[in-house]
């Protein structure tokens, strides 16, 4: 870290690798649970240094999410895993109308990865963490012998009340993006292929996103995985209804498809980590959303029948659930 | 499976492996999750089959924990990873006075893992959550090329609700252990040795172990990595006494110590996976806790000072937290 400007609010840099004993529960790994904890926002909750952290809740709905983040490289355009995981375990909360009132971080290390490397993406962590006021409030650290795990794979899990938003889907409801869609899975793939691109992950907190259409919203559902082609053919199949959307009012980048083209992928199928499709009343309106990224878009309708019907310049296609190995390892 | 019988409980196990695709967001993973799903007890919440779950709850305290499985090998006497993990997030829970209300499951699994293993460790938690009513309501589940990641990691978190146990500990009170100490770690360590042993894991879920003592009960802690030396060291340095301990008054099984002695390691260094240390009042009554575990007992008492004294036979010793590898990938 450069001093020269005298600003030094975080801790240094710590040399040196991760080792065995730092996980093995003795006096190394309180140590470094010590050092992952100073970079973190961990209070509100009670035991927040210990196995189970608690909190007093009013009467109502605790929403509860999981997920586990093994992306290669660690570090990559516009974020990292440490990014993809906080983002990701807020906005499976966010999405579902829940304010997150605490995540859980689980590290699995790989012996000899470098500390700094490793208190880079804890940093990232406890920086959204503070931004957004969502407190890392117990964790576990394990760590592998050299080669039995991938330098780091992250679980996060989190903790949320609120009010459930999943409501009967209508004939003659929208279907909303939140933005240019496949920029994760693009930015990860460029990255690994050497490509110069502009390109950044699109992971991002989504919680002022959901506020904008939380009215209007029958049903949200965050984008990762598959694709935005994943997720419509999983919301129609649960809602049992069709999809029908236009191909061209799908918003993506031009060096998202540009890639897509060279590559052979569908954008469709590309992951995002700070998109969601929404399913929202006929009469949505879509400005506040736009405010945040001008790039949303509605893309379609809600129509009697079953499956997603895309609207290509060439006519009608049958949309289908993905299969295959799109792309490993990108979340 | 033998159907001879007419009984036929659970699905034909698998046959084949994990591939990428298993984990890739499409097809291929839903039907994964669903199989994964058919071995589990699900219920009760809300949303259980998406990506976060939501249950209502009164006012009061909700309790939320996180735990990652490394263990290896994958199966061991008495037990498997799934049946640790299962444990050993129920346990975390119920120490601090919580009862579970739900769990959630994430897989990381290795690229050609066979199926049969794997639905053996799923089929081993379904039944526990079943046995205990402590359903799994919401996972994740990655695949990692093969060579990234050592066969299987599983990360559980738990929420649970109740009352926190957990007040100021004085001087006189107990200190009580719940049953022999270190049979994971020895029975874990057998098998790496391809030593012939009775020992078998000590992993079991402690909510009668919890509630035969809870009326007493001023802190409580289950022993996992770093044995009862690393908990006893961590309580005292947390309460801001003294422990004052009988060495010749800690269970443990002969062949722990026969074992402990063979490679010149601590027994008191030896994990735990379903035994607890608790701080009761000096009035505290044993005999609920020993119906439990006949070998339950009041291994010492708190006094005035800091730091954990044990009393042996050749005199009074300080036990320091213990540094290094003790045991590396045991849970």
């Amino acid at each position: 870290m450069n001093c020269a400007t005298g600003a030094c609010p975080v801790p240094d840099e710590p040399k040196g690798v991760i080792k065995l004993a730092d996980g093995a529960g003795g006096r190394e790994m309180h140590e470094l649970i010590k050092e992952i904890g100073a970079r973190l926002r961990t209070s509100g909750w009670q035991g927040s240094d210990d196995d189970a952290a608690s909190f007093c809740v009013k009467e109502g709905r605790v929403f509860f999410t999981t997920d586990s983040y093994v992306v290669t490289p660690l570090f990559f355009p516009g974020g990292n895993i440490g990014k993809l995981a906080f983002c990701g375990t807020v906005n499976d909360l966010a999405v579902k109308g829940a304010l997150p009132i605490g995540l859980s971080l689980s590290l699995v290390i790989e012996e000899g990865l470098p500390k700094d490397e490793f208190f880079k993406i804890i940093q990232t962590i406890g920086e959204l963490s503070k931004k957004h006021k969502i407190p890392i409030v117990t964790g576990d650290t394990k760590v592998m012998d050299k080669g039995a795990v991938d330098k780091l794979v992250i679980c996060t899990s989190g903790v949320g009340t609120g009010e459930l938003i999943d409501s009967k889907v209508e004939e003659g409801d929208v279907i909303v993006v939140s933005g240019g869609i496949g920029e994760h899975g693009a930015a990860l793939l460029a990255k690994r292929f050497e490509l110069e691109t502009e390109l950044e992950t699109d992971s991002k907190v989504m919680l002022e996103e959901v506020a904008a259409i939380q009215a209007y919203a029958r049903h949200i559902k965050d984008i990762t995985r598959g694709g935005l082609a994943s997720v419509l053919c999983e919301i129609a199949e649960k809602k049992g209804v069709m999809l029908e959307v236009e191909e061209e009012a799908i918003p993506a980048k031009k060096e998202v498809k540009a890639l897509c083209g060279m590559l052979g992928i569908d954008f469709m199928n590309l992951a995002c980590e700070g998109r969601l499709v929404a399913i929202c009343k006929p009469d949505f309106d879509i400005s506040a959303l736009k405010k945040l990224n001008p790039a949303a878009a509605i893309i379609g309708k809600v129509s009697k029948g079953s499956g997603v019907v895309v609207q290509t310049r060439l006519g009608k296609k049958m949309l289908h659930m993905p299969s295959g190995n799109i792309v490993p390892r990108i979340c």
